[in-house]
């Protein structure tokens, strides 16, 4: 088990060190993930991550070697040492289900345990949140973009090699239908698929050779790439060395607005009616939607996807909104400054629901409770994740990224339906605070 | 030794089942990474990632854990999984000096091996040389902006977990001095930094007594910050606490261009005239130009740095360039297509310099090696990276980040003075072939 207790920034540990020294450490405190905005004109977020993060959080741990690294470099003194070396989060951690759509302020993660044992995972926290809705935003515009058909993730080799794995899962819960990346379906339990390469091609003396090459091996069913050379050519010879049971042609470069019709037209007049055209060059949400007219049948997306198209950070931040004094009562607290005002209080949020069953409001009641009254017409947004330290189970490993994405589907579904339009906009719904 | 080979897309094992079949794998080949194009704008890109990359390459093995996944899903025949199960890459890769600037086209990994134990890489090579990059060039443009004013590496939380440690180690080759994330200071030696954030000041009672906890744990010569609340008190309770010798007061909002005078002005009319000024919000390479002319010491850069300030993914592609045929004949070869175009054949750069020492050109010859003229007055580009299989000391660790930092230094220091502008542009040298 790798530990990831440095996965984090220095001061987090400072701030550990300083608090233990003015006993303030063990203060009882309330830790809240959220955006402040939407990444800009987005109509809604995508939460991920979640199910990934309880994981390694339990693999936040600081072993001997992490110790003794730090004791090394000086980081904190002996009795914060001390404390890392007994160190397991045994608070609870309360937050949106992964795959659930967000807005403004949504408080999507809520951490309750002392300060010290909260503060230490901000890092973490943020790092997977931040990357993986990023990716997971993005993905769910290209899939309604795609309007049913299906999409594939290909962008591994456009973010950091363990980035890849997360962007595939991500994509996964939002809505894509497999990815290339072997890991993650080894680790995840995410489709894979993939086929060949120009590199492929161009190994062989001709087209025709590599065609045969990999029918021999994958079979007819597979998907050839026909734009290494010149495409008329390579979709006549791909239909010939394959026959008309030939799973699909994919297109990787070119104008795809006029190339799909004329190898749509030329699949057909060969009686490969049945054959797939799948596009893979430089597809984004508008790439995407631009296609809609053409007869093509699947869409492969790479850097614009593992890059959040134009938002590679969803904006996350991780603040303390209430702690415990000295005397044990509660304190509200938040930053005072105008560019970063932030919410105090633990919060209960509802997305509240019209009688069609269409979101209305994100609805943050800022108390010790929801009021029932407001159930009746709305979902409770938080789930426990995390009770005294121990992981629930349901929301980590494959089984964890299944629920996802089904959850994702249906917070999706209630959405109106100006939260699917490309154009920048305003977030779909309000979000709204009420003091209860 | 965590096994590296499930980071990869699931093509590149589906091209080597095929051409294992084919007879074909085997045909030795030479691959190549490199950039069609600079990110959009930029005068020059700076290559990051090697040294890591040569030991993720080394834990490239497929182990019993990956060959049941592998034969459990189908992916590869049995043929294929037992020419897995022996794979351990035993060709040659030459390239750039990691931290080495570049060009469009310049070929800046050669990898030559046969076909199937080259091609297996390209995931891997790609995820991590387009990743740190991309980091890299960002960072380079922030530190001479920035013009001998050192800058911290803050983006931990901005991007995936792991992803963190690779940006720490990028923006230290680049020139940044330091880091928030600790395991880059483990694995990579990076030097690491950081002290408190607004919530170790809300969880005490007030300002001062936040302060006094940090001073006593860290000494007067530790970063106050100082605008939790109202950034003037904050300055004043600072002072009174650290005392004339704090070290250092943190600015994280607010309008900087006004409020970094204002507070070099409290600070010394309170006697605090070594007392440095870091800022840290929100700052990319062109609010740091911004700053110049303020009196401040010191900045923190966290999300544009780890995006890649705008290119998140350098662009960087792995392309087949040449391979022997049946016949045992070199073949160059390239895919064709008009917006995709590459070039064949085995490749040696040059960085031409003029007679102050000045860059002039990246000229790059096309055949089996470099004229030794071209040498008189210009830099050979390649170093030998790996060779029959063993990766070559110097690169790896934390001594091949400090070299890459080192190098780094002195390739920036050849450029003319154009490539320091911040405006878009282009490249400041062109690319210039010759076939010999």
């Amino acid at each position: 088990m790798t530990s990831t207790a440095l996965l984090t920034d220095r001061y987090e540990l400072t701030m550990v060190d300083a608090a233990l020294r003015a006993g303030t450490h063990d203060r009882p405190s309330v830790f809240e993930a959220f955006g402040r905005s939407l990444p800009r004109g987005r109509r809604y977020g995508v939460v991920a991550g979640t199910g990934r993060l309880l994981e390694l959080i339990e693999r936040f741990r600081f072993t001997d070697a992490e110790l003794e690294w730090l004791r090394a470099n000086d980081v904190v003194g002996a009795p914060t040492l001390d404390w890392l070396a007994d160190y397991r989060f045994t608070g609870t951690i309360t937050g949106y289900r992964e795959g659930e759509v967000y807005f403004p302020g949504s408080p999507l993660l809520v951490v309750e345990s002392s300060f010290a044992e909260g503060v230490v995972l901000e890092t973490l926290i943020l790092s997977v949140l931040n990357y993986d809705s990023s990716v997971a935003g993005a993905a769910a515009r290209m899939v309604s973009a795609a309007r049913g058909r299906p999409l594939a993730e290909m962008g591994s080799r456009r973010t950091g090699e363990r980035s890849a794995v997360a962007a595939a899962r991500a994509a996964y819960i939002a809505g894509f239908g497999a990815s290339s990346n072997l890991e993650a379906g080894r680790s995840w339990g995410v489709p894979t698929m993939g086929t060949a390469a120009h590199a492929f091609t161009m190994l062989h003396d001709s087209e025709e050779e590599a065609f045969r090459a990999q029918v021999d091996a994958l079979g007819p069913s597979t998907t050839l790439l026909v734009d290494t050379y010149d495409v008329a050519e390579g979709v006549a010879t791909a239909v010939r060395v394959a026959g008309t049971s030939l799973g699909a042609v994919r297109l990787d470069s070119g104008d795809l607005l006029t190339l799909v019709h004329d190898v749509r037209e030329q699949l057909d007049s060969l009686g490969a009616t049945s054959t797939r055209i799948t596009v893979t060059n430089d597809l984004d949400e508008y790439a995407i939607a631009a296609l809609a007219s053409t007869p093509v049948d699947s869409y492969g997306v790479g850097t614009s996807l593992v890059t959040g198209s134009g938002h590679p950070a969803a904006g996350m931040v991780y603040k303390l909104v209430a702690r415990q004094g000295a005397d044990g009562a509660w304190v509200s607290v938040a930053k005072k400054s105008a560019d970063k005002a932030t919410h105090g209080g633990r919060k209960h949020p509802v997305r509240v629901l019209g009688a069609s069953g269409t979101a209305v409001s994100e609805t943050i009641y800022v108390g010790d409770e929801a009021p029932a009254s407001a159930l009746a017409s709305g979902r409770a947004l938080h789930v426990p994740l995390v009770v005294d330290g121990a992981v629930l189970g349901g929301a980590t490993g494959a089984a964890g990224v299944r629920a996802a994405r089904k959850h994702h589907a249906a917070a999706v579904a209630e959405l109106p339906a100006q939260a699917f339009r490309l154009a920048a906009g305003e977030p779909v719904i309000p979000t709204v605070y009420e003091t209860v």
